[in-house]
């Protein structure tokens, strides 16, 4: 995917992991197993590989060079290094580049800092986000996060569905005279997303109190008339764009509690949903919400030594990483444009059980788009 | 898992997210989306976590305390400082534990490193392997890898299973009539593993010309009569360590040059995992595998701009990463026991096609102990 809009002024050094570093995936294009060296200078973008991945790198990544790390390798040597090391390599190229100074990520390596400076070259250093192009998604990205999130939907689906034929016996909840858990939900959800070419991780499934802990992923039987979390959030092996989304259902009869505090975050949400746009503040939609739960006599705060209310941000941006900039939390933050962010409110109290809804949507001038078309819904019968 | 050897006299300080970084998960245990603090001093481990984590951190990290973000960002405060960023908070704590130096991973966040170093800590970088117990496997450890080893060869087996029914039209292969392509072979491949809990990504199944690329992951029609790589490695969602196994087969009739190259290549990975054992060099046997294959002919270097040969490692430690200490290749490493590593000779030549064997073996006292047991053939009829 290219997007067109990654000319950042400033010359940049990256030397990562793009399996797991999404800033030099973003810059190149190329995924690899192993750290390589990325640099852009005077409007040009280059990568150091390895023999074994050099081929590679020129057919699939859309940098402007693919150079050999051998080759520079060599030059270093003949520059009178006798067993150059990655610093010496990579300043072998730097100096040809003949820049003053290399912007680096907040998370560059430190043996590498160390070393470049040692070289007696200027490091400045830049925070996250890194390249603010990618906050604002392009068209094929939101497509991207699109197709991502069809998966989600279709993966909630059916396990909707397998909800809907189950039966209720003592408390538990059975589908075709097996008694349904947490892990076996994630499972169907997780073959789901992978026969289309998402991968899950960390899907939450988790049934009442479980719930009340935003990250416990869930585990055991699922228990009828009790708030059940499931929190979907694959990313697609073919683009490598994530999706998000949060369902709170109860199979069987929720109490009014649980009722009423399902009706309040849903509330939120659609308050907060109401607010994203174009120079939204996330901290004011953030507030509003909160205030909201306040008001309708939900507290937040500690209770026995442990958290309760509404005690996590809104919303977060999403991408190539699952969390990533903007935000909308207590945290100052500005929305802009073309950014997609989730909102995804939720009220945890271990006496009534946990509830936490969450939509994609995407910020437009006026307003915003809701990427998620699942609709919403307590009740199970 | 507890390693019970994760005993390094340093004081160490980690910041890091650990689902994508193995050195902070080794050490505490725990997984979470985001990064956060670890530190290790006289005898005792920290974590250092936000709100939102910290009663799940509390539960299933291994760490011996797990202290709250937010009240060392107000221990921070009332030190003077306005609005404590990061670096500040966990000074806090820093300078309560009393300690000189810091040891630190190579991949530390440079801002992080500056700010501390602003600050008047002394960091150590320490090159990796970070933890050199990461390369030497506890007997959990080894049993987290043949189950995930299990799993690949299930997989492999379900594959081999629809070659062998499959049938041979104008070239290509067809099963229940369908066409056989890389995509599809993956996307088995993956879910069966994904239906015994381990997620393989960029799994590799290649023909032909492609797997002369060692890196590529192929695509589009399986042709018969040409060697088909199939390289598996996923990690185990629940105990996240990988296991790795490579074959190559072939559906049809290979040539008579595949099949002198198929039986030079497994002659040059028994070679290896003959050798394989405590203080056995990892450079002498890879140099072995090498002398062989030019003995036979096949001689490694560049052709018309391309590497053909045997251009790669031997082998690799594998366990949290799918790549880690050791290596078998060029560089200087001698094996240790306890260590698991894979010997995956091949020979790539573009005419003739591309063979890897790879296997996973423990390093023991006296040779080693194979953890794969699929068999090895080339032809499938």
């Amino acid at each position: 995917m290219d997007h067109g809009k990654n000319k950042e002024a400033a010359s940049v050094l990256l030397i990562a992991c793009s399996e797991t570093d999404s800033n030099i995936y973003y810059a190149s294009g190329f995924l690899a197993p192993d750290p390589y060296v990325y640099l852009s200078a005077n409007g040009q973008s280059y990568l150091l590989m390895s023999d074994l991945e050099v081929d590679r790198a020129r057919a699939q990544s859309k940098v402007n060079h693919v150079l050999s790390y051998s080759e520079y390798e060599e030059r270093a040597r003949k520059k009178g290094t006798a067993s150059p090391g990655l610093a010496e390599v990579v300043h072998t190229l730097m100096q040809e580049l003949d820049v003053k100074e290399w912007t680096v990520p907040a998370d560059f390596p430190l043996e590498y800092g160390d070393a470049f400076r040692a070289l007696g070259c200027r490091l400045a250093i830049k925070k996250a986000p890194f390249f603010e192009a990618r906050a604002v998604k392009t068209p094929e990205e939101i497509s991207a996060i699109q197709e991502t999130q069809a998966a989600v939907e279709a993966a909630l689906d059916g396990v909707i569905a397998l909800l809907r034929r189950a039966e209720i016996k003592a408390g538990f909840i059975y589908a075709e005279g097996v008694q349904l858990t947490s892990e076996a939900v994630r499972q169907q959800l997780h073959l789901s997303l992978m026969g289309r070419g998402c991968i899950g991780q960390h899907t939450i499934v988790s049934c009442g109190i479980d719930g009340c802990d935003p990250h416990n992923e869930g585990a055991g039987p699922l228990r009828a008339n009790e708030s059940i979390i499931m929190d979907i959030f694959p990313r697609s092996v073919g683009s490598r764009y994530f999706a998000d989304m949060t369902r709170t259902v109860v199979k069987g009869r929720p109490s009014d509690d649980l009722k009423k505090m399902y009706d309040t975050v849903l509330e939120g949400q659609l308050l907060g949903i109401e607010r994203v746009k174009d120079g939204a503040s996330g901290r004011e939609i953030h507030e509003k919400i909160t205030d909201l739960f306040e008001k309708k006599g939900y507290h937040t705060g500690k209770v026995d030594g442990r958290m309760q209310g509404f005690f996590h941000g809104t919303g977060h941006g999403l991408g190539l990483d699952i969390h990533e900039p903007p935000r909308i939390s207590r945290s100052e933050w500005v929305l802009k444009e073309g950014e997609v962010v989730t909102v995804e409110p939720g009220l945890y109290f271990p006496e009534i059980g946990a509830v936490r809804i969450e939509d994609m949507v995407l910020v437009q001038k006026e307003g915003c788009r809701n990427l998620t078309t699942y609709p919403k819904f307590l009740e199970i019968k």
